[in-house]
Parts: structure tokens; sequence; C-alpha cells
């Protein structure tokens, strides 16, 4: 096991009826920004939950934060705070809104122009607002952790940050509020959570069976629960076991002691930022070429994946690798989620254009060894295609 | 899954030569009280380690922290703590010294008779002097969680407490801070770290994967390397993967959203205070019967157990759940720790005055249903002589 340190002071308050909870959890003398994304806390009735629970406290709404945060919204919200000397954050939606929310927290009283954030992945944050959250949204574990990813469309950027200040103070989750999600945000949300426990994963063994094992179970509970959620949208057992799965995939602990991969996410960031594909979609294209071409460095954690999350155990080894990796795609596309970069309509230019993105946000050596230059991350998108 | 809160402050800063990072942990300008126990700490130049790494701050130390840590040592503590006007507890060692210093941080200023915390479980602690630990014993958990179990010597009592206010800030764990440990203290931690994810695991089904995986794959963790702890005491990874574990098994993790039990504990508690058996004896002792006699409300997990942790397939459900709690009854002893009260000298009158403490301390409506009355306790006692 490699050193490592935990840390994950937010306070989880899991279950039917818990927005009540705010009432608590919000200090009495707050005066709140709401932070929401589209209409759909509005009509769904949410939003009007929450602002009961807050009670007689001072509440001002900001909505409009959009999947794949944009920094030019987030000021629109820093302004606003800073104007109407608001000090408590809630922010009610998917990691999108958490991720802004976090953002906004920090940027608020930050001493340089808050664009250095992200210059600085965050290493430069010396305070942030305090914040919760309600989830509405199992999928990117923003409820549950202190990293956020924020967009800025006038340079197509899409840059991650964390500190030991955005951690949320707490979060909701009520796996009722997932109950009338489109199935496009379930599939990618399974995708999402899936994919981040691979990132943690499939490296290279350190000897780490507690960690190597709970993230075997979150993987072979993401394969049980993810189709169920789409068939049955309003199973709570269901939606409940997807929702503390997604917590648990990007909350640290599988994490802690073990190499970390994330090329895959790096990017799909490009891909995203680029041509607009939905966040679990990229991830859902890359992953397949990545351990495919990836298949020397990542042998031993792969023919361990095959066996304890596919049960595959018979053929060489090259053979159950490869029935792994097709069992994943498989996955994804029976969520709906497609798989190639063609399906999207994205072309043969798409990778030298990937690539000097790639290049400009220093994305040069990535992987668990810092090893996949350009070069391997042009075979991967090519792969991808 | 059943709603629950989730929340632990605690940080771990986990690994070889952790210790030094004390100078970062603890306050600059602390005035600091080292909790210990036996002599071991200052023979293997832990504490030496220790001090050396809190540099100029001012230090005083406590020594003689006993197994079972005691009210009558502990506000010895309390009153060299007020005396001194120290703020700031470090407890080096394992579960005793660190429950017994969570004892002392909220005895300092509690307003009433500390004796009064036992009295009220902890939930009259409306704060506590900060905390942090040293760990060199896997067993308890109680290094990244605020339970504590306090024995008052005089009136034979065993009583736990815990509050918000009694989380270690960090934990330091150092896996080789195990290396001169005895066999005996080895085979103790991991019968308790074993008891520990049974008492949350092995109840009645509430659909909750995520739990019950990760509780199976500590479990599967603890039989793999609780044999190699005791054969190769200076095998980094193995002494990491049992503290990690040992972690795990009672920070909150497992228990959250499912059922509890803790009825093995209770009884283990009413033995330890009259015969001065070791808790882990105790538990092993009490777990096999407990098992055994409440077969019928755990039958789904205790086939759920025998499947997925001993790979017991064959068979009858009751054959599969008898040899599923032989090979955990094999296991204890495999690691040098006695089954039977006989084993320990304990005789056939042990029940009736057994019996006559769990009633003193209301301890009569136990496990995960609160069903579990004295004729069952009883029961059980006399199958476990």
């Amino acid at each position: 096991m490699l050193n490592f340190d935990y840390y994950n002071p937010t306070q989880i308050v899991f279950g039917k009826g818990s927005v009540a909870r705010l009432s608590q959890l919000v200090p009495a003398d707050a005066r709140v920004l709401v932070l929401y994304g589209g209409g759909s806390a509005e009509r769904n009735g949410t939003l009007a939950e929450v602002e009961e629970a807050l009670g007689e406290r001072t509440v001002q709404r900001f909505g409009g934060i959009e999947p794949n945060p944009s920094y030019e919204t987030l000021m629109e919200a820093v302004a606003l705070i800073r104007r109407e000397k608001l000090d408590f954050l809630l922010a009610v939606g998917g990691g999108s809104v958490i991720d802004g929310t976090k953002f906004v927290a920090a940027a608020v009283y930050y001493p340089r122009d808050p664009w250095h954030i992200l210059e600085t992945f965050g290493t430069e944050i010396a305070s942030a607002l305090p914040f919760g959250a309600v989830l509405t949204l199992p999928a990117t574990g923003s409820e549950m952790n202190n990293g956020s990813v924020i967009s800025r469309k006038s340079i197509q950027a899409k840059l991650p940050f964390s500190s030991p200040h955005t951690f949320p103070r707490f979060s909701v989750l009520d796996p009722v509020k997932t109950f009338t999600l489109p199935p496009r945000q379930i599939a990618n949300g399974v995708v999402d959570a899936f994919v981040h426990v691979i990132e943690q994963y499939l490296t290279y063994p350190v000897n780490a069976p507690v960690q190597d094992r709970y993230a075997e179970g979150l993987l072979q509970t993401l394969i049980e629960v993810g189709p169920q959620a789409l068939a049955v949208p309003e199973d709570y057992d269901v939606r409940a076991n997807l929702m503390w799965t997604a917590t648990q995939a990007l909350n640290g602990l599988i994490g802690a002691g073990v190499p970390q991969d994330w090329a895959t996410h790096m990017i799909g960031h490009e891909i995203t930022a680029m041509f607009g594909l939905d966040h679990a979609q990229t991830l859902a294209v890359v992953l397949p070429a990545m351990l495919d071409l990836r298949r020397e460095a990542k042998r031993d954690k792969l023919l361990q994946y095959a066996a304890r999350v596919w049960n595959i155990d018979t053929g060489s080894d090259d053979a159950r690798i490869d029935a792994a990796i097709a069992r994943t795609r498989a996955f994804f596309e029976s969520l709906g989620v497609k798989t190639r970069l063609s399906d999207y309509g994205i072309g043969t230019d798409a990778p030298q254009r990937l690539l000097a993105q790639l290049e400009t946000h220093g994305m040069t050596a990535l992987g668990e060894r810092r090893d996949m230059d350009l070069a391997l991350s042009r075979r991967v998108l090519e792969a991808s295609l």
C-alpha cells in the first residue's frame, strides 16, 4: 500500500424526506444563495421544498448553471453574492451545480482574478464561503469531495481544481429526488461513477486488498443497479443504492493508498470542451480504447477486473482482457451510452485538434505512471473513432 | 436501505514514517499531554519519536492507561490537565489509550461529575479538548470514530459513550509501529475487527449491497492477513492491510444505512468487567453461540456470509450455517484465541452472575431488533461455557 492522507469532513444526510433536515443543517442566521441548474428543480417542487425548510432565513436564487458549469455564468453568481452580502451557499442539483458552487464559494473573496483558481488547480485557495448541497442526480461524487471542474467557453477550456476549503459542509441525499430524472442522465450517472472507480482501481497492484475489494463491490453494484434504475425509475432501493455507490466512487476512500490514473477523464474533458458531448459520453468513448492500448501496463489489474467483476475465468490472459473490455463497452451501450466518437458525428480530423488542446493544457504525461505521452493519446483517440 | 447520517471528520495520515507529520498536525502553540499505556511505547522508542516531532512545544506525559481503561486512572489525567493548563491531548497506543483519551478530553471541562458521561452515554457532552492519536495497535477502530468504552473497577462496570465532540482531529497510522506487538495483541486485534464487522453486517437484509460488499471485503481481508500477521511480523504490507481494515471496520461506513446488532459486545463487556478477559477473548467466546442461537432471525445474512465470505455453497441451509459458524470459531482458534468460557477457567456459575450485571446495566433488549431478552442472553452464555 502507498502512504496516504485521507480527510473528508462532509456530513451526509441520506434518505427519504431528508430535505426537511435543512432547517437544522443551515445556520439559523445564514443569508443563503440557492444555486441550481435548469428549470427542473423549479418544476418538480424541489426548490420550493428547500425554501420551505429554510424557513425565515434570507434566501435568494441563482439558476441557470449549465452542465459543464461555465466560468462566465458562475462569475454572475459571485457578483450577486458580493452585492447582496450573502454568506451561505446551497447547491440544489447534480455534479455541475455542486462543482459550480465550489468555484463560487472559493471565488467570492479570492484576492486575484478568480480564473487564477483554475490556472493553479486550487492550490492557492485560502478560504471559501461555507456551502451545502441537495443532490438530485447521482453521478459525479461532488457531493462528498472537494473537487470541481469548470469550463470557460471563450477559450474552450475545461479544467479541474480542488482545495481543503471546498468540501461541502453537508450533503442531503434523498433518492426520491432522482425519480423524475431523464433516462439519459441516469445512464450518464452510472457510466460516470463506473469510470471514477476504474480510474482509481485499474492501474497496477500495490497489495491493497481493502481498496480493491471495495472498488470491485462498487463496480458490481453499478452493473446490477444501472439497468434496474432505467427499467424501474421509482424503485427506491435501486435509486438509493445507485446514489450511495456514486458518492462512494469519488469520496477519496477507494483511491487512498493506491495509484490513480485519470487519463480517460483528462482526454474526455477536451472532447466535451471542443464538441459538447456529455461528460459520461466522453468517458464511454475513451475508456475501452484506453484499456486496450495500455493493457501491458495494466495487465495484472485487468486480469483481476475480468475475474472478480465480470466472472471471466477461462481463456488466455489476452482473451480474458479482451472479454473484460468488450463487456465494459457492452455495459455502457446497454445503458444507451454510445462508445465511439463516430456515434456522435465526430470525424477523423478530431484527434489532431484534441491533441493540440491536450498539449495547450499541459496534459502530456498522463496516467498512473505519468508515462502516457501525446503519441499514446493520439493512438487512443484514433482507436475511439 | 435505511435512512442514515454519516459524519467522520478525522484526518488519517497513513504510512511508514508518518509520526514525523505530528510537527504539522499539532498546533504550534499547543500545551500537549501525551497519554500512553504500559512501558512498551517508552521501550520501543515511539514516545521519543513523538516528542521529537513535537519539537519545542510544552509536553507532559501520562502513562499507565490500562487495557479496559479505568475511570479511576483517567481521572488522574484530568487532574493533571487542569493543574498544568494543558490544551491538546495526544494518545499514543491502541484502542484503550485512545478510548481513555476521549473520556479525558470530554471530562476536563464537563460541568458535572464525569461519571455522568457514562451514565448518559455521552449525550450531554457539549465540548471536549482537541486530541489526536498515534495508533500502535490495529484493533478497535477508535482512531477514526467518536466512541469509547470505559471501565470503573470499583463497581465492575464497563460502559460505552460517544459524542460528535470526541472524534480525533487526526490519527497517525504507521504500520511499522505494530511490528513489535506481542502475538496475543495481534490475534486479539484481528478478532476484534472481525466481530466489529459482523455486528454491522450479520443482521437482516435491507437491500444495501454497497455496505454488504464492503463488509465482506473486510472480513475476507482479515481472514487472509490475520494468520500472515502472526507468521511474518515484519511484513509491512500485511500489517498495513490489517491496520487499514481494522480502521474501516468501525468508522461508521459499513454501518451506515443498515441494522446493527452489538449484543455480542454488550455481553462481552460484562465478561471482561467480571472476569478480566481480554475484550477480543470475550467476543470469540460469545459470537459462535450467539450466531447459532439467533440463526432464525439472521438466516438470510448467515447464508450470504457462508457463501460470500467462506465460499460454502453446498448442503442444506442449516448445514451451510453450521459450517460458517464452525469456520468462524476455527478461525479464532487458529489465531490462538480460545472460544469457550471454560478455556479461561470460568465455570457454570458465571451465566447467572453475568445476567445480573446485564440487568443492572439495562441490557435487557439487545440486538438489531431489540428482541434479545435476558432469557436468550442466558442461553447464549450457557452455550458459551
